[in-house]
Order: C-alpha cells, then structure tokens, then sequence
C-alpha cells in the first residue's frame, strides 16, 4: 500500500460504526490499521445484514483493509498485550481510537504512562457518561419529528446511521489534527467525543437551533420536498419517479424552461405577487409549482427528458432501491475506479468500495477485503509488541490469543 | 484563538453544506479560513431557515468563525486577487477548499502555477461531472426507499443532509492528509472527491451493497424500528415517546429485566424455537416483542422509569422536536461547555455550538460567530494578498471589492 498515509501505524479498539469507519477510512488512505477485540470477536461480529452463510456484510465493509487480532482482554497477560500494541515504537505510532469505555487499563492515564506522546481519540455517547446510540441520539434531537409525509404526526427513524457516519469522519480528523500537532510539538493528548454532541453541534450548524429559538413556527414535516426553496419528487409516465432540484436560480430557471411552464410559473407570480426568483417564495408556493410541473413528468418516460435534462445541467435523479441501483448505475460497478468487484470467502461477489478521495500525489488504493478474525495474531505478535517465538507460542498455548481463521460470530 | 490547527491557514470559495462545513470545522479547530464570496453573496447566502430579519440562519450556522471577502470575479482584477488569496505564501497556507466549478483561472493546473505546494480539494457532484445535491444522490441510492413505516410503499426522503455532511467531515480529513503529506514531501497536490461516490461508498461500507447482491429479499422499510437486532420506539402513558435499544446482549437483558418481561420472553422463545440471546432472532421476532413491552411503557410515564433506566445503563432516549430538545435539554445549552448562547446581530439570541471534539492540549475554542460578508476586505488584501493601501483604495474604487457590512441576501 502507498497510500497517502503510508507509514502510519493506528490501533483501533471498537464495535459499530463510527469507529469502525475511522478506522477504515485511515486504512483506505494508505494507514496501517490494528483492530483488536475479544476472542470471541467484537459487539459488532454479528451485526446484520449478514451474507447467506451468516457472516456479516456489515463487519466485513467496516473493517476493510486492517489487520485483526483477537486477544482475552479479561486476562491481565491479555491487557498487558494490547497495552503493549497500543503504546508500541514508532514515530508515526502510538495512535489509538476507541468507543469501548474501559476504565483503568485501557485509559488514557494509564495508556500514556507506556508512551507519552500517546494521542487516544476517544467516542462515547454522552458527556454525561450514558451509552447513546444513533437511534437515540437522533429522535432525541428532533430530526425523525421532521421526517416523512407532511401531515404525518408519528416520528420517521432514519434508515442511515448519519450521526455515526458524521462521527466516523470526524474522529479521523481529530486523529489527523491531533498528530499534526504531535509531529510539530512532541505532544500527544486525549482527544474526546460524543455522538450526542456531534448531533447537537450539527443540528447547530444547519441553523436548526437557530430556527427554533428565533422563529414561531415548529419545522415540520414537509415529505420529499426540498427545504426552504423547490425540489419535488414526480413519478413518469413508466412508473419511475425522479427528484429535480430548483434550489438556485439556475436550477430553477433549467426546470422552468425544460418543463416548459415559463407562462404558467409567470401566471403563478402574478396571481400571487410573489417572485419566484426568490428561493423562499418557491418554498412558500411549492404545492402550486408542483401542480404545475406534475402533468409534464405525468406525460414522459424517463428517458423521454433524461439527455436533455443532462445536457441543460439540471440537478436531478431517479429513484432506486439499492438492488435497482446495483443493476443499473454503473456508478456502483467497476466502471467507477472506486469499485473493485470481489470474490470474498464467506460472503460472496459484488462491487467493494475503495476510498472515495482521490490524492493525485499517490495512487489509487484499491480496497482490500477485511480480515478473519485474530488473522493477523502471530504478525502483530512479532512486529508490534515485539514478542519472541517462544512468548508467541506461550500467548497462544494459554488462550491469551487465538489462532488465526477464528471465523467472526455473534456473541451471546 | 489557540486551537490545535493554529497557524493554519484554509481559503475556502463554495456554497452550501459540505465545503463551509469542512472550512468551519478546521476554524473551529483553530485554523485561519478565508471564505470570498462574489459581491452579492455566495449561491447560499440566502438559504433557509432564515431568521425574521431575513438573514440566514443556514449561513451564520455553516460559517461561523471565517473571515469574509467579497470580490468581483467576473473581472480580470478579481480573479487575480483570488489567486493571489488562494496561493498566498506561508508554511502553513496554501490550503484551497472548493465546490465551485471553476474551469480555467480557479482550476488546480492554473492555481498550482502560482504555488507549486497548493493543496486543492475539489467537491463535485459525481464523476461524470453533472451536478448533485443531497436530495439527488440519496434517492438514486435506495435510502427514501428503505425509510418510513412498513408497509408504506412511497420513498421517504431524509430531512438530515447527511451526505453532503459527511462529504463535509470527510474534506476536513483529505486536506488534513494531504498536508501530513506536504510537511513531510514537500508536495502539493490536487484532491478530488465527489458527493455521489461519498455516498456509494458509504452504503458500501454498511453492507448494504452486499446485501443488494448476494440475499434476495430486498431490503425494505422498517418503521422505527432498528435494523437487525432490538430496537423499537414506544408510547408512554404520558403520551410522550420513548426509543429503546436491544442491540447488544447487554442492552437486552437489561430492557428484559427492567421491563419484568423475562417470562413472557422465555415463553415466546418457546414457542418459536429461536433463541432470542441472538440479535438476529430479535429482529426475526421483534413485532411479537414489541406486542410483550408495550403495556409496560403503555402504563407509565417517562418519570416513571427514566432514572431506573439510567442507573441501569440501558440505551433508550426521549422523543422531541428540535424547539422540545431546545427548552428541555441540558446538552442544548450552555450547561455543555460546547455551547455558548450569544446575541448575532440580525438573528437573535440562542445557544451556538463549538467544535464537538475536545483536544486536551489546547483549551476549548468558543464559537465564533460568522462574519458579515465582506467584513475582512481590507485585513485580507493587505495581510494575505500583501497589497499597499494605494492597490487596495483601487480595488474598492473599482468595485473589485466590496465594502464591510454589506449583508448577505439571496441572489435574485
């Protein structure tokens, strides 16, 4: 691997998905990567969708490209080892993420006493120490109260882990801001999270608190529209529906002229006294725009308007479902250099994906499947905590680790 | 400021969520960013929510802590002034974050002439060079169609933009990378990535992929439910709404046990012949699951449970809306020393959140809040572009700049 952060040496202690994807994401841009868990695999071995044989998809596309070793943590030998990997030589080492809260041996006190420039990037759920999990922090933050059909009032869940994918990404850059400081200061630190804060700051962000604490109305529901300007979902004369966006006034303006309805938009302005050149007023009016529009897409197929609509730049897409869009999109196939499609023992043959960044100083990395659970043990043993064969061979003969090929399962 | 990236120096030129979320979030982290705008304001200068003065809720929230220059780039002056901005000398400068699509004097191959070491990172749509947002790429990817209540056939579309926000978290990273990289070869580099390959990666790494391709039941919409394991919302008998969590084996004996429900479970188990200590098999059963918990939470108020609950470590949280969370919980104010409440002109008084991550290096960073656009002309032509005061009365002369003060508004 010559990725862009060939050399580094990061360990992971972890289950889910945030961490996880960390992980991985440094992995993917060239790192090295150690996970480490339990003997009998992590929380996370077992996490659905799992492939036929019932081994899980989910774990084998978050732990893509580390190395594994599978260590009896209960055992101070075991707690000894993954200190010892943790805290291991190497200037551009000592890295270390983490989301299990394990107090004593595994914390920074006690890890930063073996390697002082230690830089640990920790996650929990809460700053008040209580486990959270993306489908509690999000309903706890309003987000499903303003998902799904206007007028719905139950809550919608979120069908993407977004808080954790968003905590993922942000931990690595934690990681990468905290070694940067390491590499020009000599010091490392204890960098720490929560996904409830994540949540929090994010939502602040967008100017959802803002919103909330300045305006009367409560944001509500408002189903597939696009907020605060015009974007609409509309089904075609085949069946299929497609979302086209007029958030700018280009956008807006390509959906005008392409649909044809310049007059009966104008007609709309008048009848109104509203100009839809303003993005707000397009929100306001957005049922009126989309009775306008809809006997236009009612009328075509979807190939009908999809080059003309590509080669007037409008921002727009059909609905898939994910198999739809496996068959269909070779954007989800070996035409994207991101994807390889793969042969993984275990799970099957489909497009795996790379990392999405592209470094034009270094090549493009193609993904490498995740390991067996403890496949890397013996490895890990020598280069990293520098054991000898016969400290190997003992770690091996009382259990502290397990042989490699230890295939991934739920935990009971 | 004093935070970890210090000394830093990023020149951002982007509209929307991903890039000025990648830009505050290194500000946030203590880096000098540099936001130019055209003279009218950027394409999102005037996105909703909006506060009733009519300034930008979504802009003060995505930029906050930036400097701002306004500039004329459709002259010749401007553009030179932008590339003198963007490829300004210093160690720790040349840093180009951008989603603007710029062919030509903005592109890597022209700018990279005048600053041999620049780091660009480019946002685009997809790899074909259309344009996508958020409210594209995820319906072309399955997620609406995974979304909302079982049963209901229609794609539910997310209210969260999460993609653009991991996009966002995940240019932090690459030009964090991409500068590791610089220190140590001395390189500059030209990085790209694009919003819909973030995505498919994404869904990759889920599983969700493999799922598509080797099982053949489509993955279809689960309610509230979580995915794969335990996981369901509840109504209490204080009408308010309750999210449970059964994901580990921990987090269900301790919902079981708090719920007194052992015995119904054992008797369920029974019945059905499937071991519910398997995460699997709760999903496989969690409708007859949720029939035994209901009355539980049907017969109690949140009061009643929430701090047995919590001793007991159990993963639940409160339904809320935003204005709820935002009146009822302590994380939302400034009880979190990530939030500071502060009075922004033109916006009102509310809670607004610094970076979620806490280095313990360096002190906490308090939110900044975002300029007015143009407010840093003058400090910016004369300490990045390094232009005498003569050079910068000509560019306001000229129109070239714009004054400070002048407030964002939507661009007609």
């Amino acid at each position: 691997m010559n990725g862009i952060l060939k050399g580094m040496r990061v360990v992971e202690g972890s289950a889910f998905v945030a961490v996880p994807l960390a992980g991985m994401t440094l992995a993917q841009m060239g790192a090295e990567v150690i996970r480490f868990d339990r003997i009998e695999g992590g929380l996370d071995a077992g996490r659905w969708p799992l492939a036929p044989s019932g081994n899980s998809l989910f774990w084998a596309g978050l732990n893509k490209g580390k190395k594994s070793i599978a260590v009896n943590m209960k055992s101070p030998e075991g707690q000894e080892l993954v200190t010892r990997i943790i805290t291991a030589p190497g200037e551009d080492a000592g890295l270390f993420l983490t989301n299990l809260r394990v107090r004593g041996w595994m914390d920074y006190e006690t890890l930063s006493q073996y390697r002082k420039d230690l830089v640990m990037v920790t996650l929990m759920g809460d700053r008040h120490g209580n486990p959270q999990v993306d489908y509690t922090v999000n309903p706890a933050l309003g987000i499903p109260q303003m998902t799904g059909p206007e007028g719905l009032k139950a809550p919608v869940a979120s069908a993407l882990p977004a808080w954790d994918l968003i905590a993922g990404n942000l931990i690595v850059s934690s990681l990468l801001a905290a070694e940067r400081h390491r590499l020009r200061k000599g010091q490392g630190q204890d960098v720490e999270l929560t996904l409830k804060d994540v949540a929090a700051a994010t939502i602040g962000h967008l100017g959802l608190i803002g919103d909330a604490a300045v305006n009367r109305e409560e944001r509500g529901k408002c189903g597939n529209s696009l907020y605060g300007a015009y974007g609409q979902d509309f089904i075609c004369a085949d069946g299929r529906r497609v979302m086209v966006i007029g958030l700018t006034a280009r956008q807006w303006r390509g959906l005008v002229e392409m649909t044809g309805t310049a007059e009966e938009i104008a007609a709309l302005e008048s009848k109104t006294g509203l100009d839809l050149r303003d993005e707000g007023n397009r929100w306001k009016l957005r049922h009126a725009i989309t009775g306008l529009l809809g006997e236009w897409f009612a009328m075509r197929r979807v190939e009908d308007f999809a080059e003309d609509f590509n080669a007037k730049g409008l921002t727009w897409s059909v609905f898939r479902t994910v198999k739809e869009a496996l068959a269909e999109d070779p954007d989800l196939t070996d035409d994207n250099p991101m994807f390889s499609t793969m042969t993984q023992p275990g799970l099957g043959t489909f497009p795996v994906p790379g990392s999405p960044v592209t470094f034009s100083a270094t090549e493009r990395q193609p993904p490498v499947p995740a390991p067996a659970l403890g496949a890397h043990t013996e490895e890990i043993l020598g280069d990293v905590a520098r054991l000898d064969d016969t400290e190997i061979a003992q770690l091996f003969d009382k259990g502290i680790v397990q042989s490699p090929g230890f295939v991934a399962r739920p935990a009971a």
